[in-house]
């Protein structure tokens, strides 16, 4: 069975040595988050998430979520024990709005203990994620009534809170939504329609479920402009906060899955079940869309996290594995063979996906920080700043980094040979469970659109704008302190002068043919990607350069696996560019009937 | 349900134009195989499996292979009945010696019914592949008496035949293997052991198994050099042919695996069972190495096979789901949204694994043909060059096309987007089912080292000079044609250059250390993968340009996908000489307790 073991050491040297998270002890929430609590924290939720949630990974891919007869879900065996720990301990409510019972802590450390969740067990970690979404939009965009109402108890866990979008006919394109809402006179609607894929739609780990519907209200205007956002309870919320009667809505069965098979992904039927309005008519899909993005961040998350687990076991695997010997003679003459660490394949299979996965726990600390600071700083430009850079890098952030995890969850399975095929050694799972990463929150497809065609233009080019220039001046300041660093900011720069050279090489083309801007978003992106990513590992060079002397092996580790991202990782670069140069000619040459 | 339609108009193009069969009546039994025979031969397989085998597959995936207490093991529903009439029609038997039964066709034609069947239904198509890579090494090694003994009834299908390597302390390494073998003083002997992950090794599709078992006779040498192979039927064999007693080999026990669940993999448990030697004691590597050759063009087939099948439902897919429009405007303005086949993101996944499988087919089929070559051509250089080619390709076909073969069965999932992760629309099957392809007869790494390590050393480096200088003549022969078929052998002469770069650097590098060329060996073979697949699109696109007259929509859309591989596939072969150069100077620099 597959271990996991928090990645506690990386993350202290992200919070306090590469973000510096002490520095910001003027941000609301902060200076409740000094270093012995964090390390605290996380020493907490590490012990926890290796204990109990992560050895419940595996019983729940065998068993599933279940639906019964009655149209109730049962949840794999250990799950609502676990989600009552969950609970308890406060993991899930660290970050939230201490006026409906949060924590007020900082995002920056609650995406940490977000990330173990996932790496222990992806599909667990979708019922309080998912919760935790409509929390936020709920906390956007509903009246203080009804925040006051829903949210307390959906920061202690004791109801969760679903997304409701998706319908057999619109996916991507939520302007065909059909399920319809109508008006009772009494300012609530009646809601009906079914709503396909909704995770979490249905269980038995907590009291209520508040699930927030998209529907079109009768005579509302056609496409994405008549589209509102309704509070729809599993149970009717008495004014004393009790629970009421049963409301209409019902899971209609599940989804057979590839993976997150402890998940429960509920086809919903409403049936003139009770709605609430959340904001104005017709403007639901704004709601929807604060809790789409950071959906989105956490998406990314799972990719990464994914990967750190199963290379976690690929590693302990290839140290314990004896098969053949090194090609440079026996390292383990004692031994009847070699363990396989000693094969070159092996270790590039695993320092790849080390170097992403590193890399890619800085990016998302690094954006956690700017969401932090979208909404906690003090100073308007600071906040103008980090939500241009939170809105650049989502789409960024989600496609790249389940791209990329993916590739680490399957190079990881590689590593066990014929053991990874076989489901009892867990590795399948992780590659299972990942896949729907790429999928859902938006296809990574979607996402590439959302960055060429949305955010690159989005104020006339000021996010991206901004960030380069952030990159730049980072460079600058930096450079001259010595060979290796200097080495490392010249790569990036060269990749960041191709990113450079693509951006405009869009702004050429995308205006005449806006295909080209579709064509060229998988490579742009992954473009992008890399040089985020290398931004990161230029400063956590600096930081591990300048701890070394320390004598924690850590920083010597840190730095070879920055050595490798420069040397092998980030020059896939300008393959890139060179794809995105191609454009449509070709691809968009055929009939669609000669496929 | 996935369907799927035989690529026959592609397999006549390389078989008839491209490969021109008909140039080879000289070699036995083709002049049997000419066009129309051909034709017929492929017309009739395709229907019949795109009626029978295909809708098996799902049926496979959803029973599995199952064990009965008593140790026999059920097969999915139909999967018997097809397997009649599989053998029936004579599709296993195409290529097999008339001498035993066999119909003596060129392999090149019954390679196109094999990727039929690995496209249609992956887990059954290996009963019969692995039977005929049994039956190969039977051919090949055994005695007169022993060919026929098993061959006739092999050939048939009535008897089906396995290949026991693996043990649980061996997979790759195979000189630590246990099984042993202890003489009764008849010439028999007594094999005892435990194997694993044997595929098809009790079913009930046939009359009797013939097992093929890697065993050490008692006293044998240590390691590789004390392995005998040896015949162990699962019902005795009379000299009159037919079944005596049951021997004393069982099927202990089904591995639970991600994928082929349909094929049964089996715990094999030989307890004092009656072996017969086949060839030399402590030989057996010898004609086992044969049969795991053939057996490794089979796996790489599988691998574009499966990216074929995923990439039709996908094409299907996207013609008919509609949602959101072009960003160019509606391109279905009667439609509630446009299909999405026409955003170019979607096209960039379907038109990669296009060029990647009509590539990676015309390689199959021009290695099929060197295979056939090298056995029956009356010209010793010519046997000899083609044994090179077989011996130099057989690791890239095998990695480069299930490595390149399983993004592509992933990016057509990915077009389903949601649905993909759906089982009940079968793209997570084809996902499932071919990542095994990347694992079994020598996993990925093991295929790189064998060409880095082995295949370019061999006969001071013959093998790969003949092929190069090959792919350079054809350039030369057909330079200066027209502007774009010289456009292309220019990239190609480029990525060859690369290559030749890279083989260099191997030699200059590798000899001091040979962590070199374990370092270097996966994006090596990923280059020579890129060249190979190239040298087939310029003799593709050559022989689709003289065509194009015909009107036939097949050329024109032929010469856009040659376009596309030239454009924006084969320009990654700079990326991997660059990684190549790396070296082991980071992979190998962690501590193994690092990771």
């Amino acid at each position: 069975m597959p271990v996991y073991e928090a990645p506690v050491r990386d993350m202290q040297f992200l919070l306090h040595d590469v973000l510096k998270l002490q520095n910001y002890s003027n941000l609301p929430g902060f200076a409740d988050a000094d270093r012995d609590t964090i390390d605290a924290v996380l020493e907490e939720s590490g012990k926890w998430h290796r204990d109990v949630l992560a050895p419940l990974n595996r019983v729940g891919d065998i068993e599933g979520a279940q639906r019964n007869d009655d149209g109730t879900v049962t949840t794999p065996t250990g799950f609502k024990a676990a989600y009552d720990q969950f609970c308890e301990t406060g993991f899930g409510s660290l970050a939230m709005d201490p006026n409906y019972g949060g924590q007020g802590m900082p995002t920056t450390l609650a995406i940490a203990i977000s990330e173990m969740t996932s790496s222990a067990n992806q599909a667990f970690g979708m019922y309080p994620g998912l919760s935790a979404g409509a929390w936020r939009a709920i906390h956007a965009a509903a009246s203080d009534e009804q925040k006051e109402k829903y949210l307390p108890k959906m920061t202690s866990g004791e109801w969760t809170g679903t997304m409701n979008l998706t319908e057999p006919q619109c996916g991507t394109d939520l302007g065909l939504i059909r399920t319809k809402a109508v008006p009772n006179g009494d300012g609530t609607f009646k809601i009906s329609g079914q709503k396909i894929w909704i995770s979490a739609g249905e269980h038995d780990m907590s009291d209520n479920i508040i699930h927030l519907v998209l529907a079109r209200i009768e005579g509302a205007p056609e496409g994405i402009k008549g589209i509102s956002l309704f509070i729809v309870p599993k149970f009717m919320v008495n004014d004393d906060g009790s629970l009421g009667e049963r409301n209409n809505v019902s899971c209609g069965g599940l989804e057979e899955k590839m993976g997150i098979h402890g998940n429960a992904t509920c086809v919903m039927n409403y049936d003139e079940a009770t709605g609430f309005l959340v904001g104005e008519e017709n403007k639901g899909m704004r709601a929807m869309f604060v809790m789409m993005n950071e959906a989105r961040l956490g998406v990314g998350l799972q990719g990464y996290a994914a990967a750190e687990v199963a290379m976690q076991n690929a590693a302990a695997f290839a140290r314990d594995r004896l098969q053949s010997r090194s090609v440079k003679g026996a390292q383990a003459p004692e031994k009847p063979a070699d363990p396989i660490i000693v094969h070159p394949d092996v270790r590039r299979m695993l320092m790849d996906t080390r170097a992403f996965v590193e890399g890619a726990r800085a990016l998302t600390f690094w954006a956690a920080l700017h969401e932090d600071m979208s909404h906690k700083s003090p100073d308007e430009a600071t906040r103008q700043k980090s939500s241009d850079y939170m809105a650049l890098l989502t789409p960024v952030i989600k496609a790249f980094m389940t791209d990329k995890g993916s590739k680490g969850a399957n190079d990881s399975l590689q590593v066990f040979g014929g053991s990874g095929y076989c489901e009892e050694w867990g590795m399948s799972q992780f590659v299972r469970d990942v896949r729907i990463a790429l999928i859902y929150e938006g296809t990574n497809g979607i996402q590439a659109l959302d960055l060429v065609g949305r955010k690159l233009m989005a104020e006339g080019g000021r996010y991206w704008q901004t960030y380069f220039a952030e990159i730049d001046q980072w460079c600058a300041d930096n450079k001259g302190q010595n060979d290796v660093l200097d080495g490392y900011i010249d790569g990036l720069l060269k990749a960041k002068a191709e990113l450079q050279d693509a951006t405009q090489w869009l702004g050429m083309n995308a205006m005449a043919d806006f295909d080209q801007a579709g064509a060229a978003s998988h490579d742009y992106l992954t473009l992008f990607g890399l040089v985020a990513i290398g931004h990161m590992w230029l400063m956590m060079t600096k930081e591990a350069q300048e701890r070394i002397g320390d004598g924690d092996p850590f920083y010597a580790n840190k730095l070879v696996t920055a050595q490798y991202f420069f040397e092998r990782v980030l020059i896939e670069s300008s393959m890139h560019l060179a794809k995105v140069k191609t454009g449509t000619s070709t691809m968009m040459k055929l009939e669609a009937e000669a496929f």
